[in-house]
């Protein structure tokens, strides 16, 4: 029997939860020499990954994800009735060519760097409400195809401002099942419950601080998680935030402290942990779809089936602007996607 | 209780089906003058829909569209769980920008053309799966911004071959609910099931012509719902196809005849029927988001809650090009998302 369950103003728990059964990691070169470099699956040190074009690289790495997803969970594309995904591309191209050759049922995703949390949650809505067994979340990002189409051609060598971010080249897929698996080591890692976001937009207008325009949002959904739950932030062993980066987190932290939640002590934003910025030239931290789904599924997952960490909301963070809402004078309007990870 | 089933290898049906409580429909000055004028719920005669761009008219037309559904239904914003929509364009601006006022959670989602369906099928899913009582599923196009995104500056002039489409200038909605509204006049029509559409690439690199790149991915949507559900053809009353045109609407009969179902008494595509291509100088048909979105949401459901129509299969159609994609020379892969719609 199902019995999900709608909480508070955004927020659904599962009546079964669902078990991230499998999870993999393809990150380009500069990742692989940062900090998270040990926890991939495969750092790939050809940024062209093989192809001829940015968007074929982008696409190559969504491909190496599943395939490598699916020998790690000994699974064919046949087991997987559902794919759910997207990617920062206009018309989600490196997704749409990246997997179908796959030939999976797919729901194309867009919600700029949130996809893997909107991926995630949907997934998850779909297995616990009994319409699928098996499904994949993934997304990707790549450093140059994400340039090309966002700022400037990489040729300029344009200076970017201190405030501006690294979008990481990677891609990382999980798959999510209604049973547990009795093939993983470790402990089991279920999705719990879901916090969906909606569009905030503070007025910010410089795309180059993306991390200014994303943090109202996730601040807006970390406060709402939170009241819909009745949760303290001590709850978490982790608040992990998408690619908001240092000035991000900052102004994520002053929000909420303003609304009475203190999550200083145990926030932590993928985009400031996957690069040594000193040393790196990453400025602001790293973003794009990529930096929280390889993050999480390389030290985030690692951390918790070793149960270092029970706990974990989830919240990887978008920016919804275009180059032509840019260029028309536009904001840049942000969500975040909220997915409570537990140990069970 | 909750007891949704997976039918076959692509397909669900719910335990309770979702019903279409409200729809709502904005067409542009063409649309308004072709054989559906009569249909919508409102014309709107400045292409830029008093706004300062194309990117803007189309947001203020999904913005109307929500506005004038939630008049209709009698709900206010906070009524409504979710809201699940896209568009044709680079990151989905006329999306974010359009429903941004609105406050509500958001499942951000691209399947080109075929948003509608893919809309609708995460919509009822959500609902018959416990985690929503009322959500709306929503897209829009607009041919200037279309033009602008995919083809040549309108002031060019430019000629268009006889295969190409017209994209539909228009934003079409529907209020999904867990229960039937008593406010409703007409018939209860409901979504049943959905079957879920992969990518299908038959390898044509056209994108002058989207009929023939999206046929395959209609005709191997059909097969595989009639063969999920083991049903025939003639179950329906209707079977809809989003935007292929006269071009796209040969190859699917031809295919589907060639894998033995034969769809030609009661075929319909909204491309077809939206212009009167002759009059109207819109050679292969209409296209874009928009096209099954306002043929739906106003001639479809007329004909359903008149009971003139028992049983439709609604399968919007998409393209999954973009310029760039097409510009690196490669194909034209497709997607179709199927709905069932029942009188009930």
């Amino acid at each position: 029997m199902i019995n999900n369950t709608q909480v508070g103003k955004q927020s659904v728990t599962f009546g079964t939860p669902t078990y991230i059964i499998e999870e993999s990691s393809i990150a380009g070169k500069k990742e692989g020499e940062g900090p998270l470099g040990g926890y991939f699956d495969e750092v790939e040190e050809d940024e062209m990954c093989g192809g001829n074009t940015w968007e074929e690289a982008e696409s190559r790495l969504q491909s190496r994800a599943i395939s490598r997803l699916l020998k790690k969970a000994k699974l064919e594309p046949t087991d997987i009735r559902y794919l759910l995904g997207g990617d920062l591309l206009g018309q989600l191209i490196a997704t749409s060519f990246g997997i179908e050759t796959f030939e999976i049922p797919l729901f194309g995703l867009y919600g700029a760097c949130s996809t893997m949390g909107e991926s995630m949650s949907l997934g998850s809505m779909l297995i616990a409400g009994g319409y699928a067994d098996k499904v994949i979340a993934i997304t990707s990002s790549h450093f140059a195809s994400a340039e090309k189409q966002f700022r400037f051609p990489l040729g300029y060598g344009n200076q970017r401002p201190l405030a501006a971010s690294w979008t990481v080249t990677g891609s990382g897929a999980v798959v999510l099942s209604k049973e547990k698996s009795d093939k993983k080591k470790g402990a089991n890692v279920c999705v719990t419950g879901v916090t969906t976001g909606r569009i905030v937009d503070y007025g910010i207008k410089d795309s180059m601080n993306m991390g200014a325009c994303m943090a109202p949002a996730a601040a807006d959904l970390i406060y709402n998680h939170l009241k819909d739950f009745n949760r303290r932030t001590d709850f978490y062993d982790k608040i992990i935030t998408g690619d908001l980066g240092y000035v991000g987190q900052e102004i994520l932290i002053d929000i909420l402290q303003e609304k009475g939640y203190n999550i200083e002590e145990n926030h932590m934003d993928c985009g400031i942990e996957i690069f040594d910025t000193d040393n790196q030239d990453t400025h602001a931290g790293g973003s794009g779809c990529g930096c929280s789904a390889i993050t999480l599924t390389s030290f985030i997952l690692h951390k918790m089936r070793k149960e270092e960490w029970k706990k974990v909301l989830f919240v990887p963070t978008g920016a919804l602007l275009s180059t032509v809402s840019f260029n028309e004078g536009n904001t840049v309007p942000s969500i975040a996607h909220g997915v409570v990870l537990e140990v069970m």
